[in-house]
């Protein structure tokens, strides 16, 4: 039987700017073409600080890693950007072997911790991360919530870059499952 | 006048390494000597993806930024990885000074946006960074705000890396300016 899920290569681009696409359209976000979605990821993998998993073999389903050295220890520090299965591929348990997988390729790295942002109401995928282990609270179960602050830092008169359909993109996109 | 905020060096790993030390000490946090701090600090600034800046004669806050590229756009993403000015200077413009200079070499650097996580309970520093635009609710103010949801990826018998103090030091340091 094949893996259900596994690591893409620089061919893997045009599949992973296909998904990208789709989970913007989805819900409702401005989005980049497919085409320069799968560029700019090609650059990324390339570089050498992303990693990609792809499950089935659509492929219906994909989580993008980056890692950059950390602060607080000499390892490494991951963080899950996106997470993303096809509708027609929910509920059959690819969004948990996505993030399993993702747990091991971030600790084969020399990762020791893992961060992700997620929009309160995304239910199914806070009970996903919180059955692998996943926290919002610092310091305990007691803890206060942690939250994302962000802003965009384009100013009106700024010329958008090339990929960037819209501005109002925002980068902490909520990893998605439902 | 001298100027009130200025870039670190790899000169300044000293004082870099000094400061995150009293920094997790003063609020409790388990930590790495201000020497390893240093050494690390030093290591970062000369990687190129990481931005120290300085507030002060002491100095007396610093502010440590963080850089990689977007997925989203062909720019940089930036995310404020600690926020920091020693009790004797606070409440004297130095972190909104900090947070003014940061947002300045964010967009120098050709970021796209800048991220933060915050404690629900840092409401000095929530404060701050609202007054600077940032948000913590994703499509609007009347939006869902957003969580960091992170764990740890060390196993019980692994050893823990050099650097570390304890593995239990949370990545997603609240930025604290209180």
């Amino acid at each position: 039987m094949a893996r259900l899920v596994r690591l893409a290569g620089s061919d893997d681009a045009d599949a992973v700017g296909r998904l990208l696409h789709d989970f913007n359209r989805e819900f409702n976000e401005p989005t980049p073409a497919a085409t320069a979605l799968a560029g700019r990821m090609r650059q990324l993998l390339n570089g050498g600080d992303t990693l990609v998993l792809l499950a089935g073999d659509g492929p219906d389903g994909l989580a993008v890693l980056r890692f950059r050295a950390a602060i607080w220890s000499t390892g490494q520090e991951c963080y899950l950007a996106e997470l993303y299965v096809t509708p027609a591929r929910r509920g059959q348990g690819l969004g948990r072997a996505l993030m399993e997988a993702a747990l091991d390729e971030a600790r084969k790295r020399g990762a020791d911790t893992m961060d992700i942002g997620v929009d309160e109401p995304d239910h199914v995928a806070r009970h996903l991360y919180e059955s692998l282990g996943f926290t919002n609270r610092t310091g305990g179960p007691d803890g206060p919530v942690m939250f994302v602050y962000e802003r965009e830092l384009l100013s009106h008169d700024s010329v958008p870059r090339a990929l960037v359909a819209s501005p109002n993109r925002t980068t902490m996109h909520p990893a998605e499952i439902r």
